[in-house]
C-alpha cells in the first residue's frame, strides 16, 4: 500500500502542514561549488586544453583535439535519418506546434513621436549566440532540445551552440536528431562545468555566447551560477511539481496517471491533488494502488509520492484556486467543468492545463507552450522559457530641439537637487541651443 | 592636467586594449558574504526582533517596535508639500513623462484557437507585492524611486514596500517626496541586508514580498544575491558606463559634460568617447581640461577619467558601431547628423540618445524610459528595468476533444522515447475518450 499524504484544509494546522509540504531547499553544497569554480577558473585560463582533460577525465572521452569532439551537421541528420518512421513525425510536429506558438511571443520594435518632435521607443534585438546545455545520461530528453533551442531559434539568434556529455562515447540519437530538426548550429560532446565554462568564457574553438540555456545536475547548476553576469542564463530549477485541482467528475484513473507523469521524473517530484469530492479522492487512492504495479518507473512514483504528495480536501473550487496561488505551482491542471472561469481565478502558475482533456504530457512535449517552467514557488515573480529571453530591449531617446528645453528644465531641477551638477548643465547646454 | 587615455582603432594592440579598458570584475567580497549569510539567518529565524537590533547597531536607530520604523503616508506627503514649487514640479512632471512611456511595455493576455478547437494563450498577470530598496546617504536619489516604483505600479502591482535606511534618524526629504508621487504604498527606515531579509522572508510586520528591486551597497547587493530564488530580484548592477559615438560636430565642451555626467557618479564610473575626427577629440580633451575645475565634483570625475576613460580615434561611424556592439554600454550616445542610420545598427546597449540635442542627463531623470540598465557587457543579454519586470505569464492550454487524438499521439510516441510511460498513458486514456 502507497503511504501518501491526505490532509483537509478544515484540520487547524494546515496552513502549517502546506507549507512543510512545499519546504524544499536547494541545499547548495559548498564542495561541488568549490570543485565547480576551479574548473571554471581553469577553463577561462587554458581554454581547449582543459575542457579536453576535463573531458577525458569525467566522461572517459579522450580526444586529441577539439575538433573531434564537434558533431557535423551530417551526423545530426544522420541520426534523424535513422530513427523509426513514428518518431520522426512526432518530433517533427512537436517542433512545428512549438514554433507556431512560440512565434505569438516575439516582441517587435516599437517608437512613438511626442509634439513637440521627440522621439522615444524600444528597439528589440535579438541574443548574438546562445549555448544550450543538454545533459547525457538519463536526463537526456530530446523533447528539452525543441522546447530550448525554438525559442532561441524564432527570436532569430544567429547562432546556437549545444553541448552535450556522451559518456564514454555514448550517444543519445533522439537527442541528436531533434538538435537536427531544430536547426542548431553546432554541437559539442562536452558537459558539465567545463562546458558551461567553455560557452562562457570561449575558447579557441569554442566561440563565446551571450547566454547559457539548458538543465543539468549540481555541477551544471552551480557552474551557470558562477558565470552569471559574464553569460546571461535561465532559470536554475528546482524539482518538477504537479497541482491538480479536480471536481471529482474526472476519472479517477486519469487524475492517478496524471500524478504519476510528475511523480516519475524523479524522486524530489512533487504531485498534489486538490478536490472538494473527498470520495473522489478516496477514488483516486484507489486508482494509484491498482495502477502503480503497472509502471515500469514504480520505485520513483513511489518515493516521490510518498515523500512529496499530497491529497488534499478542500471546501470549494474557489479555495482550491486560492491554495493554488499560494502554491503557485509549475503544472496546474484544472480538471473541472468550466475551466475557462477556474483560470480567471488563477494568478500564479507556470501553466494551465485546462479541461479534463488536457493532461500534462501533452504541454510538456506538443501542444505549443514550452515545458520549461518556473518551480519552488517562483511562479509568484517569474514566466515560462520564451521567445523573450532571447530577445532584448534598448531604449530609445531622441530629444527635439523644443522637447531639450522643456525636459532640461525638468532634468536640472532634480539633478541639483541630487548633487550632480554635470547632469545638470550637460542638461541646460543644449537648453541654451547650440 | 587630467590623464586620460587616447587609444586609435588601426594601434596593433587596439582589441586588447579596449579589453583591458572594459575589464571589471565585480569582486564578490567573501566576508561581506558571510555577513551577510548570518543577518538573513538571523532575520528569518528571529524575524522583527532581529531587524529592530541591526537597525540600532547599523543605523544607530534604536526603536522599540516596527511600527515606530514606519512612516505614515501623511509623512511622505508632508515631505512632498514642503518641497520649492520647482522641485515639486519637477518630480510631478518627470513622474508623468516615465509613467507615459512605461505604459506602452504593458503585455497583455493572449490566446488563440486552433481548427480542431483547442485553444493556446498565455495569461499575464501582475507580481502581487514588490520591495523597492532605497539607499540612504550620498547614493539616494529621488529619481531611482521613481524609476524603480513606477513601472511596478503600472504593471499593476497591488502592494509596493520601500524601505530606505536613515542612519541617525537623518531623513532624505526629496526621497520621500517622490515615494508619495508614485503612490508606494508603506515605508519603513530600515536598510541593509537585514531590510532585504525583511521582504524576502516577511517578518509579523512586514509581508513577504514576491521581488526585490532597487540599487544598494556591496551588503545590500550580496543580500539579494542570496535571497534571490525565494524572490525575484532585478539586475546586481555593476558601475555606471556611457559610451559617446560623436562625428566631430558637436560643440566639444556638450561631449566634454556628457563624458563629466558619467564620471561624477563614482570613482569606478566609465565614460569613453569614439570619434573619427582626431581633431576633435583634442578639442574634447581640451574641453575636458578646461572645465574640470568648475565642477564640484572634480575630484571623482577626475579618478574616473583617468582610470577608466578612454578618448578613441576610430576610423568611421561603422567601425565606431562595431566597437559600441562590442562593448554594448549601458549609456550610448549618438552625438551625429543622422542619428536614426546609426540606431539601426545597433545590436547591443541599454539605452540609446540619439542626436546632438539628447544627453543621457534627460534620460536619467524625465525622457520617460526606465534609468536602470544593464551594466559590464551585460545589455548583450538583458535589458532596462521596466514594466514587463513586474508582469509575468502563464501558459494556458485547452486540448479539445480531437487535439487530444492527434497530441496524444506525438505525446505518447515521444514518452515512450524518453522512456516516460506515465506521461504516455496519461495522454493515450485521453485518446480513447472518457
Amino acid at each position: 500500500m502507497l503511504n501518501i499524504k491526505r490532509y483537509t484544509s478544515t484540520q487547524p494546522d494546515f496552513q502549517d502542514c502546506l507549507q512543510q509540504l512545499l519546504a524544499f531547499e536547494g541545499a547548495q553544497d559548498e564542495s561541488i561549488d568549490q570543485v565547480v569554480a576551479g574548473i571554471l577558473h581553469d577553463v577561462k585560463t587554458r581554454g581547449d586544453a582543459a575542457v579536453l582533460e576535463y573531458t577525458g577525465r569525467f566522461d572517459k572521452l579522450q580526444a586529441a583535439s577539439m575538433a573531434e569532439l564537434e558533431m557535423s551537421a551530417a551526423r545530426l541528420k544522420q541520426a534523424f535519418d535513422d530513427l523509426p518512421a513514428e518518431q520522426r513525425e512526432a518530433l517533427q510536429q512537436a517542433a512545428e506546434r512549438v514554433r507556431v506558438y512560440h512565434e505569438k511571443q516575439l516582441m517587435h520594435s516599437w517608437n512613438y513621436t511626442e509634439p513637440d518632435g521627440t522621439m522615444l521607443g524600444q528597439q528589440v534585438t535579438a541574443l548574438d549566440r546562445v549555448g544550450l546545455y543538454v545533459p547525457g545520461g538519463k536526463a537526456a530528453y530530446p523533447s528539452s532540445v525543441l522546447m530550448n533551442a525554438i525559442p532561441a531559434k524564432v527570436a532569430g539568434v544567429k547562432e546556437l551552440i549545444m553541448v552535450v556529455p556522451t559518456p564514454g562515447g555514448v550517444v543519445n540519437e533522439l537527442v541528436l536528431a531533434a538538435a537536427h530538426v531544430c536547426g542548431v548550429d553546432r554541437v559539442f560532446t562536452i558537459g558539465g562545468a567545463q562546458a558551461v565554462g567553455a560557452l562562457a568564457y570561449g575558447t579557441a574553438t569554442i566561440p563565446q555566447v551571450d547566454k547559457v540555456v539548458g538543465p543539468g545536475n549540481a555541477y551544471v547548476a552551480a557552474a551557470k551560477r558562477r558565470v552569471f553576469g559574464v553569460v546571461g542564463i535561465d532559470m536554475v530549477a528546482g524539482p518538477s511539481e504537479i497541482l491538480i485541482i479536480c471536481d471529482g467528475k474526472t476519472n479517477p484513473d486519469w487524475i492517478a496517471m496524471d500524478l504519476f507523469s510528475q511523480a516519475e521524473h524523479d524522486e524530489l517530484a512533487q504531485s498534489i491533488l486538490l478536490s472538494p469530492d473527498a470520495a473522489f479522492i478516496d477514488a483516486v487512492q484507489a486508482s494509484i494502488a491498482k495502477l502503480l504495479p503497472e509502471m515500469p518507473r514504480q520505485e520513483i512514483i513511489r518515493t516521490a509520492l510518498e515523500n512529496r504528495g499530497a491529497l488534499i480536501a478542500v471546501k470549494d473550487l474557489d479555495e482550491a484556486a486560492a491554495i493554488a496561488n499560494y502554491i503557485s505551482p509549475e503544472h496546474l491542471e484544472l480538471s473541472v467543468e468550466d475551466p475557462v472561469a477556474l483560470t480567471a481565478r488563477i494568478k500564479h502558475a507556470g501553466a494551465i492545463f485546462m479541461g479534463r482533456q488536457t493532461c500534462e504530457s501533452l504541454g510538456d512535449y506538443c501542444a505549443g507552450p514550452n515545458h520549461v517552467l518556473p518551480t519552488s514557488r517562483t511562479a509568484r515573480f517569474s514566466s515560462p522559457l520564451g521567445v523573450y529571453d532571447f530577445q532584448k530591449r534598448s531604449s530609445l531617446i531622441m530629444v527635439s530641439p523644443t522637447g531639450a528645453q522643456t525636459m532640461g528644465k525638468i532634468a536640472s531641477t532634480l539633478a541639483y537637487g541630487e548633487g550632480l551638477q554635470a547632469h545638470a548643465r550637460s542638461a541646460e547646454y543644449r537648453m541654451k541651443g547650440s
